[in-house]
């Protein structure tokens, strides 16, 4: 060995060594680099080795990236799903009342009392624990999302988006607003008067604006507004503020008018101006949505190892592999590390819940983060850590999307297509931010936080993967 | 003189030396250095060692910072500023008919179209050059500011905004919109068209709207909204996109209501919140009239090198200094470095125009961009140099604004209150943003851009202010 001094070092993994070698006043470069996760090592090469691996990564990649979402329609889920009395829809993987946590069994109590299935939500969990004229079913199969809880019923109206190249649909629920509502788990009388106003003003509102500008030619471009909010300092999970405005502007112009014609009170169309108006996360009720739109279009190309749903029932944590049809990789949720509201602290707080990871499972939410450094007054962290996440997810993304960028990282694109094997090879996992319900049925949110999937769920996808790689050899 | 290779050098001033010295491979800290003004000096000495400046710039300072700006009114300018039959406020300090540039002679003849003292706008300059009839009078001079050409008729509604502290008042006229408009020196028919809307359809319903939300005890707060533009993505002068939808936001309701009641056809309110929502500039004509109150709020302290006004008139650049009372320090336009509309070119363009800097005065526009980095597709440059902007604009000021912050720079408050003396020191020029109007009256916008003031007027200033100091010795 040379004892020459020299010039520079690269150094990769742990800083034991770049330490030392800086120490020595000499220039380290240091490569983040850590071993695949445990396990890993076989399946890793079968599936790297998939001679369909890289062809279908590009089509999914491209699938996602090519969808644009347009707000076509608004209607109630009874028609737009065919969801009948007594079917519930909740966020996240399959799940019993049994396993379900406080948060969606608060919400799947006021949504029972809604239905007018039980006067008072406190006589619904004897509906549930029966199990004979209710059901239970993930959001994600019926197309559709819901944030938190994420629990639908059959008279809540939703969003009805499209793709207008496929025509494919995907649909979310009314966004309620901040503090005791439903989606966290809240079911006290003020909640359910908030949800029968929804229905009965809202929703027929927003109906008439979203049908008058589709008919005008110009129905509302979701696509656009995401890619003009990530311009504005929202990263389209927790921060919709932007959103939220740009939907008032291309809708209220037809709602006034509209409304007019059709003889609603000019009281009502200001009420819900001011409900939307007051409400920054009302867009997230659009973001994900059309998220899904984007990644339902990359669902089922074999040989794809890119995640097409990330999605959370407050118990489980589930993802849904493109090159795996509709199979779930599920493992515990865990618990945000984060801001609480008031007094609320780490043990008052649900583990992580809600189809919103969808965001992240597009490229926006936690993975552009950069593009919203505000966020960490809402979720903690520091804003030089917000840039450095969204670089990060790049090492597990299989690509940019060249419509959705980051001003302050000179018009960068979103990562995007989170890769099962890079997630496996580096153990960088997907960061989620998220609002954090109370562990209890009825608190209510409780703080906002960082969060990550349970690391255990990738090797398991990757594993099933590499069972269908092998099949096909 | 040692032979030793020194581990580390600090360089001051031009890069000879840094590159020397980097070229032999020893770390170098490049200090930007430069030196004062020319001609400077003796007044350098002379202010820096007045006894009042201290105190009395960190009078001038707190007094801009403490102010907050509310929309109280929204009225025509003949009631809420006097401005008689025959009276034209413009841009910039003082100017004469036969000084003034394309632009503003475009907008006065636009405006004497307006008010029914020309049947046909290319028969105004007769008029403007008779000087009988009709006079000119910068808008600085009535409580006022105007974007561009800042063309004040007394049929044009104004915003009117007050500090709630003190009851002082500022005003400025409702946005236009872009393209072939009055500010930027158009008067065909359509320009006359919209104002004539401005007037008899836009201007009474904000009224009713403002009026109603102030009555409500809930005005809009301009300073707040400011400060939560600065959060997504908006520097206040070349983007308000966050800003308009925000006003948007705030009155749209009452907007409703109020018009209903009154009896304005619910067509009219839409047409209005289309307007308004389709005009991403159209909250300019607020974030200006509030910098002028907060920065008229710091006018007249005696020994205060504190800038209050930066305004051009097409032909003068002029800035105002607190301690040197109403005094304009005037110099020549300078033409913006920036990007073309259309098939325009540098040729085209006219010299700086426009009140808008007040902006930069207070802190935002040019000085805040680093916090709306998606400007350099609008005036040109780079990312980097958006964020080098605002941190080079902390040498030539008095301190940050701890309201209005940049959350990017980890939350640094803007750089506010140009100090005459840092920049003569410096020789570091402000950093203004800019819209280009076309040089021949008529065109209407050719770009924007970047631009600085005329360097000369500083040392006039000082020269000013050290006179002043010397009286009082």
């Amino acid at each position: 060995m040379s004892t020459a001094t020299p010039d520079a070092v690269v150094t990769a993994g742990t800083d034991l060594l770049a330490d030392a070698v800086a120490g020595q006043a000499i220039p380290v470069t240091r490569v983040d680099w850590r071993p695949p996760m445990a396990g890993t090592a076989d399946d890793l090469v079968t599936v790297a080795t998939d001679p369909l691996r890289r062809a279908a990564n590009e089509r999914a990649l491209a699938a996602m990236l090519g969808v644009t979402a347009t707000l076509v329609d608004v209607a109630p889920a009874a028609e737009v799903l065919g969801l009948e009395r007594g079917q519930f829809l909740h966020a996240g993987p399959p799940i019993t009342w049994e396993r379900a946590s406080g948060p969606l069994r608060g919400a799947l109590m006021g949504g029972a009392a809604l239905e007018g299935l039980v006067d008072d939500p406190t006589d619904a969990p004897a509906l549930f624990e029966a199990g004979t004229s209710v059901s239970l079913e993930p959001c994600h199969h019926r197309s559709a999302v819901g944030p938190m809880a994420g629990v639908v019923t059959p008279s809540m109206w939703m969003f009805v988006l499209e793709d207008p190249a496929t025509g494919r649909r995907t649909h979310c629920s009314l966004n309620e607003g901040l503090g005791k509502v439903l989606r966290y788990g809240a079911y006290a009388p003020e909640v359910l008067d908030r949800l029968r106003w929804l229905r009965d003003v809202l929703g027929p509102l927003l109906r008439v604006a979203v049908r008058a500008v589709r008919e005008h030619g110009s129905p509302v471009d979701v696509t656009a507004i995401l890619t003009q909010m990530l311009q504005m300092g929202d990263e389209a999970h927790n921060r919709n503020r932007a959103g939220t405005l740009m939907l008032l502007r291309d809708l209220s112009p037809a709602l006034v008018s509209g409304a007019a014609t059709a003889g609603f009170p000019a009281d009502d169309v200001a009420a819900a101006l001011r409900f939307v108006g007051g409400n920054d996360h009302f867009f997230l009720n659009l973001a994900m949505p059309a998220c899904k739109l984007a990644l339902d279009a990359a669902r089922g190309v074999e040989g794809s190892t890119m995640v097409v749903a990330m999605a959370r029932n407050g118990t489980d944590f589930g993802i849904q592999v493109s090159g795996t049809g509709d199979e779930w990789f599920t493992g515990p949720a865990q618990l945000a590390d984060g801001l609480f509201l008031g007094d609320y602290g780490p043990d008052d707080a649900n583990p992580d819940i809600g189809d919103s990871a969808i965001t992240e499972t597009a490229g926006i939410g936690g993975f552009a983060m950069a593009t919203a450094p505000a966020i960490v007054r809402l979720v903690g962290g520091t804003v030089p850590d917000a840039l450095a996440t969204t670089r990060r997810m790049r090492e597990i993304t299989l690509g940019t999307n060249p419509r959705w960028t980051v001003p302050v990282l000179e018009f960068a694109g979103v990562p995007s297509g989170i890769d099962v094997t890079k997630v496996c090879r580096t153990g960088v996992l997907p960061q989620i931010n998220t609002g954090m319900a109370g562990r209890v049925a009825g608190v209510g949110q409780v703080g906002a936080g960082l969060v990550t999937p349970p690391a255990g769920i990738f090797p398991e996808a990757l594993a099933g993967l590499a069972a269908r790689t092998r099949s096909r050899a």
